[in-house]
This record gives structure tokens, C-alpha cells and sequence, in this order.
């Protein structure tokens, strides 16, 4: 094994979605919806697959596909891009956010990072030879401290990488924290990477962009995708989006990891973004009677969970049920009670006793009522 | 941009294929057919679009993949792998190399390359701070010359990098050569990465898995996809076998590039290996007609190209037409003819005047005889 992955764990999504299917535990894990995004759009998959779309799409990704993200910004957000210079597709937002690490990070660049963090976030920056430095955003709130913020840039700072909505805490950083990022990125001249795949799911607050803020736009490569607004996670179409340069190192990355992605799929994306528009809130008022639901069952069962304003994931703290670490909690879940949940603190730096996201556990709610029924349920039953 | 990206050119297939489009000439660079695969492949993975094979796919790849890649690599090799520890699934062959690279490969590590190369291989030892070491395929033959591969090893030397069927030259490597390699792997401890995406286009030769050879099968690592076998090259369903320990470095480093893609491609992939086992042979013979025919053309428009073993391409030297620069000559196509190549000298370190691969131009015949006919009736009235 390479030296720029050692140390890094596999995938915690991998080991417990492979713990729920063996053990046949209800999913709270990965964070997959158990019905999928619109018949039309998969009509339109079904269309590209016999009508030919079956050869490789041109790098960038397919016209179409450019275009309808370029109006995607423009109708949500009144972001101008250009699709043929300022968006480039690629599989998913993971394959995004290794372009544009790999694309733009040194070795040695400083990258603040909000922490807990996505666990990819931390395994790319290594792998460019980047040094993460970590903002906390801490229970009960999971609010971004601003002075923490601007204490953790240095002279070797480069990048601030974002995740609005927040996954796993839910949080949904507001305009005036976003300000702060943006005022610190002006002042240090740093770029903003910002992972925006649950833009659309938000809860009585508003997703902002950090790249609509002014003077962010030149600086900020946006990244988002179809598999959490359109409940494709499977097909992995994502794109980024943003200053043509930064677009540019994006591309220059991507093409020689995958070159391409998806052909049938990225015109059914295309559709989906054109002709669905109201599907993701459609989505997001269903998620958030979910969301109520699971959190009513995990209060049912001793677990006071943080509400989350964002994403389709809640947390909660295992210490109410006895237990003070989180991985021995999930691990043994699927025993105890048949359901598979994520240990947050595996998106912590410091995962000792007693540190910040040790007793945390995440709940996946993107799944029917049914199910979500039967997992909390079980949890109140665990022995 | 990243230092690790600076001085690659932009992969030469986007710009060529951006170029046939916008002069709307006939497409003899990039490979890919202009006819799909199997309508049984379609049809299963139209079934899989409508049955809900959307969420993620288990990042090694959907098990009843993995398990038809065994079955492929023991049907046609008499290969044993384990599907479960020793097949991961990726998106195409390019991220099959990307990750076995990144995943393999340290800052300073020798790898021994055939040139000319396919172009992300380059990148791709760049990205991962590898030092590639060229051993050239030289007209008009294109062998390998044994000595030349012994004198590129040294003491930092840890792989080889292999491609057979080779891509541009379409030589096949003989038992004869692969032995000299897999002799000096031996000797030196190295491990061979072959990609083998052409593993079943061959023209009266044998393809040989360098896996086979005695001694082998425990250091190689083996690439494929089923973009060239099964005419998908849009889809992007590639694989890598080997030992347990090298499949699990391509593991760690694509679960974060890209963690899965192609849900709803990937059963029709399975569907592919285990009922259509015999279209790659039957795509074959139709290539082989489909060879000679642009041979034919080519060498009546006043270009002598060599006779390729393998792949889907024809090389051929400009130099009976009067250019000296096959770059110069690839980007006045268009203009002159209405045809798109690909000028081989981007897949060669030295690209100066009089240097081995300069005055070299690759044809791709994976096209209707129809459009072959029309490329080198409009390549015989150029002007
Ligand atoms: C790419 S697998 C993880 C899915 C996800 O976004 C999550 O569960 O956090
Ligand atoms: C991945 S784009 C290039 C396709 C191909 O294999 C070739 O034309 O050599």
C-alpha cells in the first residue's frame, strides 16, 4: 500500500452497509433513500440506453447535462456559469471533491476543514499531500465558532473546504457564518472548496451558497450532484462548478482518474434537472415528516437527538443508553437490535475517550416510514 | 493547478473527439464503436433501471459482478480469483489504473512503461510521484526488445506497467516476452500491472495473461473493462483481479475517488460476462474484416500502416505523404479531409523532429464499414 494511505481506515460506509447486509439489520447507515428519484428521469435513462448514448461522453460530460446545471444555478441561486468553460460533470460528488483536491492541493497546502468530516474529506487531502486543519463544530449546536475559524488559518493556509448542509451533523451554516468564511478567504486570498450535495434538503432555513456572497464567486468551486436532490445515489453523477480556472483543474484531474462517467445516465440527470425542478423540494417536505418521525422514535427509545436543519442524517448521543463509545455501540447494534447505524467518531480527528464525537452515533432517515418504524422500534427493544 | 498536474497536456482524445464534432468530420481517433453491445446487456440494464438498482453499489462492486469477472477469468485463463478478496469493480479501466497507481506506487518509485503510452499512464505515474522508466516498441515491428527492458530496471524499480493488446501499436506480447518480463519480475521483485482492456480483440494471435505465466499470478495485478469487449465504452464498468493484498490497495485508494458508480450498468456487466460470453469473439472476426478494410484504404490513399495483432487501431507514418509531423498533419485533417486521428507522438517522451514516434498517426477501424469507406475515400482526395 502507498504511503499517502496509510493510516487511513477503509470506508465506514462500506463495513457497516456489509454489517446490515449480512446480519439483515434495518439500514440507518449509508445514506441512501429506499425509493428512487423520478420516473421520468428514469424513462429517460431507459431512452439514452437503446437509443444509443451507450459510448463514452465527452469529458466535461455531456452538453446537456453542462447546460442544466448552468440553469440549475441560475434558477436557485442567480449564479451565472458558463457550461461550456464553468461546469464540469463528474461521477458524483466523491469523484468531485478527489479532482479538485488532487487538482488543486500541494504538498504541504493548509486546508481548513470543518470537522466532524466527511470521511473522504480527510483521506483525499492526505493523499494530495495536504494538511488538514480543523474547525470543530460542536454539540449541542454544532455552530461554527468563528474565532476557532480564523485561528486555525496560517500562513500556509490555501483552502477552506466547506460541507453546507453539514454531513454527519445536520447543521446549515447561515449567512452570517458564511460571511465569516468569506471575509477570512478574501483578507487570506484562499480558495473555497464547498460540497453542497444537500443543498435542497434543508429544514425552515435556507441553503446559501457560499459562492452567491460577493467577491466569493471567483474564488469558490462549488460541488453538488444528482444522487441526494434526485435520490440516484447510485449513479454518480456529480459536477462542480465555479471560476473557469478552478473548473479547469477540476478536468485536469478528473480525466485521467475515471476520463468519463455514466453516458446513459447524464442526459436522465439532465432531464431530471430540467424538467423535475420541484422534485427535491417535494423530496425535502417528505424527509422532514421522516425526519419528526425518527426523532420521536429515537426519544422513544432513551436517545435525545440533535435536530438536524439539514442533509437526511440525525445524531445523537449514546451516553443516555450506558454507553460511552459510539463504535462499540454500532458494531454491536446489529446484534442487539437489528439496525446499522454510523459512530460519528470515526469523522473526528481525536477519537479517544472522552473526546468531542466519541459517544455520537448518526441515523439515516431518508428511508419509508415503514422502516424507519421497525428501526426505532428495535432500538427501544435492544437489550 | 497542483505541481503533480503541471506540464500534462490535456488527455488528446478530448481534443480530438471536441474536434471531429465542431468540423463534423468522420471519427477515426477516439476508440469507441459507432455500434453497442449486446441488446440482451441493454435490456438487463434497462431491468435493473426500473427495478431499482439506483442506491450505491457495494464499493467493491455488486457481488453478482465480481463473481461473473471470476468466472470470465476462469472460463477464457483457467484464472482462479476470489470474487470476494480478490476482484473490485471501478469505473472503466482508467480508474482501475489510477487507483492500482495510487494506491501502489510511492513518491520516487521506478516503473517500467511500454512507449509509446496510453496517455493517463503518464499522468497517472506523474500524479503518484513515480518515475516512469520507457521501454520503446519501435517501428516497424513494435516488439519488445528484451534488452532494452533489462537495462531500464534499477534498484528503485518496484513495477512494471504492461498493456497487451498494446494501444497504439496493436502489438500482442508473445509467451516469448511476457517470460522476459515475468523473468525480471522475478529477479527483481516487482509487480506487474497490466492492463488488458484489448484482452479479447486479437487477430490470429493469442492473448496471453502475463497472470498465467508460472510464478506470476501472486505479483500482477490485472486490468480490464468491458468498455472495449462488450462495444460500452460510455459506461465505464472496468475491474482489476489479482492478489488478495493488490486488489485491496486499488480499494483504498477508489473508495476515494470515486466510492462506487454504474449501480444499474453493473448488473448488465454480470449479464454481459455470463450469457454473451461469445460477442467479444464475434466483435472480433467483424473487426478483423474491418482492419483490413482500413488497411486497404489507408495504403490506397498513399498511406502504408502497419498491420496491427490487436486493439482496434492502425498506426501508419505520414511520411510517404510528405509531413514530417504527425500532430501537424492530425490538426489540418479535419480542414483538408473531413477526418479525425490521432497523432502517436503525445504517447512518446521525445516528440522533436526525427524522434520515433513523431511523423506516426493511429487510425481506429471500431467503425460501420460504411464510415470507414467514407474516411479513406475523403483521406485519398485530400488536398
Ligand atoms: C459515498 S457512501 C456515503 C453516503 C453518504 O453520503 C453518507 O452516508 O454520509
Ligand atoms: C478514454 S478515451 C480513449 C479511448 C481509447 O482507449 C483510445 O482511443 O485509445
Amino acid at each position: 500500500l502507498a504511503t499517502r494511505l496509510q493510516g487511513i481506515a477503509p470506508t465506514i460506509f462500506s463495513e457497516m452497509s456489509a454489517l446490515a447486509v449480512r446480519t439483515g439489520s434495518v439500514n440507518l447507515g449509508q445514506g441512501f433513500p429506499d425509493e428512487d428519484g423520478p420516473p421520468a428521469v428514469i424513462a429517460e435513462a431507459v431512452r439514452a440506453l437503446e437509443h444509443g448514448a451507450n459510448q463514452y461522453a465527452p469529458g466535461p460530460g455531456v452538453p446537456a447535462l453542462r447546460h442544466a446545471v448552468a440553469r440549475h444555478q441560475q434558477r436557485h441561486y442567480g449564479i451565472e456559469v458558463d457550461p461550456d468553460r464553468q461546469v464540469v460533470v463528474t461521477t458524483g460528488c466523491t469523484e468531485a471533491v478527489a479532482s479538485a483536491l488532487l487538482g488543486l492541493v500541494d504538498p504541504g497546502d493548509e486546508v481548513v476543514v470543518l470537522e466532524p468530516y466527511y470521511d473522504s474529506y480527510v483521506a483525499m487531502i492526505q493523499m494530495a499531500g495536504g494538511v488538514r486543519r480543523p474547525v470543530t463544530l460542536r454539540a449541542p449546536d454544532f455552530r461554527l465558532d468563528v474565532d476557532e475559524l480564523r485561528a486555525a488559518v496560517t500562513p500556509r493556509t490555501r483552502f477552506v473546504l466547506l460541507n453546507t448542509p453539514h454531513n454527519p451533523t445536520g447543521t446549515v451554516l447561515t449567512r452570517t457564518e458564511l460571511q465569516a468564511v468569506a471575509d477570512l478567504a478574501v483578507e487570506h486570498d484562499l480558495v473555497v472548496i464547498t460540497d453542497e450535495v444537500y443543498e435542497h434538503l434543508t429544514y425552515d432555513v435556507e441553503h446559501v451558497p457560499i459562492a452567491t456572497l460577493p467577491g466569493m464567486a471567483e474564488r469558490t468551486l462549488t460541488l453538488s450532484s444528482a444522487g441526494k436532490s434526485y435520490s440516484f445515489t447510485g449513479w454518480k453523477v456529480g459536477w462542480a462548478t465555479g471560476p473557469a480556472e478552478l473548473v479547469a483543474a477540476v478536468l485536469a484531474a478528473k480525466q485521467w482518474l475515471t476520463f468519463t462517467s455514466g453516458s446513459p445516465l447524464q442526459p436522465a440527470v439532465a432531464v431530471a434537472l430540467d424538467e423535475e425542478p420541484d422534485f427535491p423540494a417535494r423530496l425535502c417536505a417528505s424527509l422532514r415528516e421522516r425526519r419528526d418521525l425518527l426523532l420521536d422514535g429515537l426519544h422513544a427509545a432513551g436517545l435525545a437527538a440533535y435536530v438536524p436543519q439539514g442533509t437526511y442524517f440525525a445524531t445523537a448521543s449514546v451516553r443516555e443508553l450506558g454507553w460511552a463509545d459510539g463504535m462499540a455501540f454500532c458494531r454491536a447494534l446489529p446484534e442487539r437490535a437489528g439496525v446499522v447505524a454510523i459512530p460519528s467518531q470515526v469523522f473526528y480527528d481525536d477519537q479517544a475517550d472522552g473526546a468531542g464525537g466519541r459517544d455520537l452515533v448518526r441515523f439515516a432517515f431518508c428511508k419509508a416510514r415503514g422502516v424507519l418504524d421497525e428501526g426505532v422500534a428495535r432500538l427501544g427493544k435492544a437489550d
